[in-house]
């Protein structure tokens, strides 16, 4: 069955109540769904994307060349079988895809926020679709997906809200983000916040997407160093030098350069520099035993059946940060749960990359319940 | 016996044949000298540096609170005994401590290279070193010492001058410059290049020195991330935050990200951005096997003993790169050497900070011959 591609976006007039204290007042959140609801809604999955990802997920519209990000684990016949499920994907507040974000008009002015935007955390995240799913009726839903920073959602919900979720599946994901993490963050936002063009957060986006951003570009770059790992680069790349260019020129590329150039460059055509500092924030303070006197006390409160997947040379979010929350859930033995870790070399990129790793460990996860 | 600290810098009116095929003429040397020289030069010892080193290696100036890049490793009584060797360490070609840079006059004009300098190689550096010994009387040596790009020259001397000397000690090095190394210098080579106060090459040095770049403390921090670990950078910073920084401020900061600010900024007042864009450039095309058929038809012309030291959670030029050197020489059996793996969590930067897990290594070489 064909996805019906639809994005839509509620309007929400209550204040959002953040972690740091500050409101969010009025907000929107953009959103996909794929597939059909059943009538007992026992059928509903919610995917939660990482930093750069929006609410589209699985699909391809008809006028753009490049699917959702997981279109090849969501659809027909697919480990997340949209003739099965129905799949619902929020864009998290603070991001730039439609959901209220630094760009959007600051009330009661038309003026975006900018740095008047508050920083949201992955709580504040996850609060906002909790209450997109009240909106939409959904009470309870069958298991929630993420990888990366949609994996850090996805123990929140565990977490804060243990009956909404029969399963939780998180992939390539930490407990809190850890200093490398942090510091590959760094780069970007000190990239960004002294590029001239980013203009102290008063740029005109568009110009931006016109033009390009080299802070971000930059920053963008560091971001796909810590994304590949020491065997992806290698294989990817090795020493291949540019057939153009001279071996002695200043200039001259090899591949890992105009691969890191390229894809630096092009993200500043469809992401925003703002959403990137406060996604970023978010990532960097997340912490999931914040609000506990510790991680295992945070861990207890979870009583969906967990399934948990690390890659071995993710340098990222690094595979014994997954195994640290086994081994605690090992010895609280509060709720089912399997971790697994999966052999490859791609690093970070392989909850995008290598999904036939670890599809199967969904799609049983799904059949099981 | 203190050390006699003196900059010395020789000037060379002969062309300097570049491996590109162009010329430096004239040039300067800059290297200081520890210790005494015997009648029958026999207790020679030459020591390289990396990438942002000096000629500066031990020592400290009166005028200075920081003594010299491997202060621990020369001096009286140290590993490296300045009482019993005479050791010289030269600032190389390209770099900015004296020796002759992109920021040198460009004869015959006044006025600095700039981009028009020439691409320089390792094997250039090495070249250059080699002719301002000849200079200084010296046509054999005990051993040649380097760490990291300093690894680079000492592999390359004993290649390409094989009688040279009797010993050679690699660090932290490789023998070709990976992928991920690349990737790292490129982030700091953009973002330099895309700094407006970089000035497309034109920036004045001394506004650079009293008001940083921007733009090379952001490739700084990046090369930061390299040379250390993850456990490292867990030990060293943990999730420690500035305590006079709120959580949900957007620029409140972890105690990596100060560390990291600080590193990339105060490098701004040392460094100069276009010496930097060169010796990267020198990094990345760095490889053994040029001019060669095979790696393994390089190493087969060396001729002095070889210690190969690797550090195990060097992320930057990794244990097994050095290793793979060992497996051919292993194989070819044509000089002796010895590789020893140093247990580590300290990433690339062990070669300058725990100096007490190999100066015994060093030590026995040069007891030995």
């Amino acid at each position: 069955m064909a996805l019906n591609l639809q994005t839509k976006t509620q309007h929400f007039t209550n204040p959002l109540y953040l972690e740091s204290g500050r409101i969010l007042e009025p907000y929107d959140i953009t959103y996909e769904t794929y597939g059909k609801r059943n009538e007992d809604d026992s059928n509903i999955i919610v995917v939660c994307h990482a930093l750069t990802g929006s609410h589209h997920a699985a699909g391809t519209y008809e006028n753009e060349s490049k699917p959702g990000w997981w279109d090849g684990l969501i659809g027909s016949a697919k480990a997340i079988d949209t003739d099965k499920y129905f799949v619902i994907c929020a864009n998290v507040i603070g991001s730039c895809f439609g959901s209220t974000g630094p760009m959007s008009p600051h009330p009661p002015y038309q003026e975006p926020y900018r740095f008047k935007f508050p920083v949201v955390t992955i709580k504040d995240m996850v609060k906002a679709q909790r209450i997109l799913f009240d909106r939409l009726g959904i009470h309870h839903v069958k298991a929630i997906i993420g990888g990366s920073m949609g994996g850090m959602q996805a123990l929140h919900f565990a977490i804060h809200y243990p009956k909404f979720a029969d399963n939780i599946i998180a992939l390539a994901t930490t407990y809190a983000t850890q200093p490398w993490a942090i510091a590959f963050n760094k780069i970007a936002q000190e990239a960004i916040l002294k590029d001239p063009d980013f203009q102290d957060g008063y740029y005109d986006p568009e110009i931006i997407k016109e033009n390009g951003l080299s802070g971000m570009a930059v920053g963008r770059m560091a971001g796909h160093i810590s994304f590949l790992s020491h065997d992806s680069m290698q294989s990817k790349f090795g020493r291949e030098y540019k057939r153009t260019d001279g071996l002695y020129e200043l200039f001259g590329k090899f591949q890992v350069e105009s691969y890191l150039e390229y894809n630096g460059y092009n993200f500043t055509k469809w992401f925003d520099p703002l959403s990137y500092l406060y996604i970023t924030k978010a990532i960097n303070i997340y912490d999931l035993s914040r609000g506990f006197d510790t991680l295992e006390e945070a861990l207890r409160k979870i009583e969906a059946n967990l399934l948990l997947i690390s890659f071995k040379a993710d340098m990222l979010f690094r595979n014994e940060e997954m195994k640290h929350i086994s081994d605690i859930l090992k010895q609280t033995d509060t709720t089912s749960f399997k971790y697994i870790d999966i052999e490859s070399n791609y690093g970070h990129d392989a909850f995008l990359v290598e999904l036939e790793k670890f599809d199967f460990y969904i799609k049983e996860v799904l059949n099981g319940n």
